[in-house]
């Protein structure tokens, strides 16, 4: 998919959300677990609830990996579902890979190809060589860690790099990468503070927010920072959504989760 | 494992090598290509030739990743051969994550309990939130990336983050993480002269050493100053054990790579 085709998309829906699918076998309604694939079934219920509220998915591959080969079908039905159903989505892997050159190409192409995502998280510590072969999928995004959410951001990403913060460092040194233009970030939205200054080195790029809601976030600040010409923004919600029910009535009131989020976004557009 | 196990098979085979199982249908023999799961049969037959010459195996997960769910049936199925045929190997897998809290903790229970391994290669951006629920496993092992050996290291690693190289940071941040006795280390081969230093912060601590070898590094000189009373070390090959040969004989010959990387260890012990 491409920025613009992500952009008009957002324009349409009037929404920037991102769904988390964060699937645990313990948090879902009991009565799926008598279904023959559950974590998939629990994934389409959602999706078909709440497709038209958001733009994007994001499954944290964790998650699926937890259940070993299970959890792989799983994924892959999921991506599946959504790719011949839904082609208008934003799909992400959230997987933080990061792996020397070879390997970083074996990554891209579990991902990208054989998965058939639109876009996958990257960890950035092993530099250039660890990005560059995500970034030589055309149409394809690699949203680089920048600032993310959890408290051990701070043991180094805030601290100076040779007088520059770690994760400005990450942004300046990513924007010489082959191809950067395929890049995205992830950053934090508990750290409202900090979009200001991200904007200043990346006016443009599109940034995947997690931590609204359940991590004290606010979505005003976020976007007050944030936003950008091309909207920019991709916010994402899971626990928040997918478990605001655990009940037979779990899709619905995820819908409706999604729906007050899609309305405090539509003010901002 | 214990540490003190993993070095009693040290002493006792006179050896520290890794063999990195990073398996590349294009690079195997043709003739595996006909067997049901030729990534098992190739990791087997390596397994069988050369598990007296060393003490560890890594299978890098990228690669079995992108055969989607074959792959991960070969790497189950690989190391559950290594758990009952040769308890006493230590096994890593290179996965190289690093997410938040509740979703480290998923990564963990899906290396330690679901496949089993011994240790895991962990990214150090996040920080210790995202590590600690690796470290809370015992007896299992944490092996953080420091100074990694490709081109990319030198893009933030080696740059200083508050008068200190940002590898020396980690270092010495994740001494204070909780069952940090629990920590390893990824050092590359590439940088022997960067060894003196961690020693100084870290004079026991394991360290995984990628790049003898394909990447160029000396096995002497890390020996040198790499050594640590307890021996300290774990020297990866991958590419030039596994892939010496790709007729029928591969697992003879990887077996002679192994045995003159082995011998010219036993110097050093």
């Amino acid at each position: 998919m491409t920025t613009e085709q992500l952009v008009a998309q957002i324009r349409k829906k009037k929404s920037f959300l991102c769904i988390g699918l964060d699937v645990d076998l313990n948090k879902i309604p009991k009565h799926l677990l008598d279904t023959e694939d559950p974590i998939f079934e629990f994934n389409k219920a959602i999706i078909d609830a709440t497709h038209k509220l958001c733009v994007a998915y994001k499954p944290n591959i964790a998650f699926y990996e937890a259940y070993g080969i299970d959890g792989w079908k799983s994924l892959k039905k999921t991506i599946e579902y959504l790719n011949a159903n839904h082609p208008e989505i934003f799909t992400i892997a959230d997987a933080k890979r990061g792996d020397i050159g070879n390997t970083a190409s074996m990554y891209a192409k579990a991902f990208f190809e054989d998965l058939a995502f639109d876009s996958i998280t990257v960890a950035p510590y092993m530099g250039r060589d660890s990005v560059e072969p995500f970034l030589a999928f055309p149409n394809k995004h690699t949203i680089l860690l920048a600032l993310t959410s959890n408290a051990g951001a701070f043991d180094f990403q805030t601290k100076n790099l040779e007088d520059k913060a770690l994760y400005k460092q990450v942004i300046e040194t990513s924007k010489s990468y082959a191809n950067s233009e395929n890049l995205m970030y992830v950053v934090g939205a508990t750290k409202a503070e900090y979009f200001k200054e991200i904007r200043k080195l990346i006016p443009n790029a599109f940034l995947l927010v997690p931590g609204v809601g359940a991590q004290g976030g606010s979505l005003k600040e976020v976007c007050h920072y944030g936003l950008a010409s091309n909207i920019g923004l991709l916010i994402n919600s899971s626990r928040g959504i997918i478990y605001a029910s655990n009940g037979t009535d779990f899709a619905e009131i995820a819908a409706q989760k999604a729906m007050e989020l899609k309305n405090e976004m539509q003010e901002f557009l």
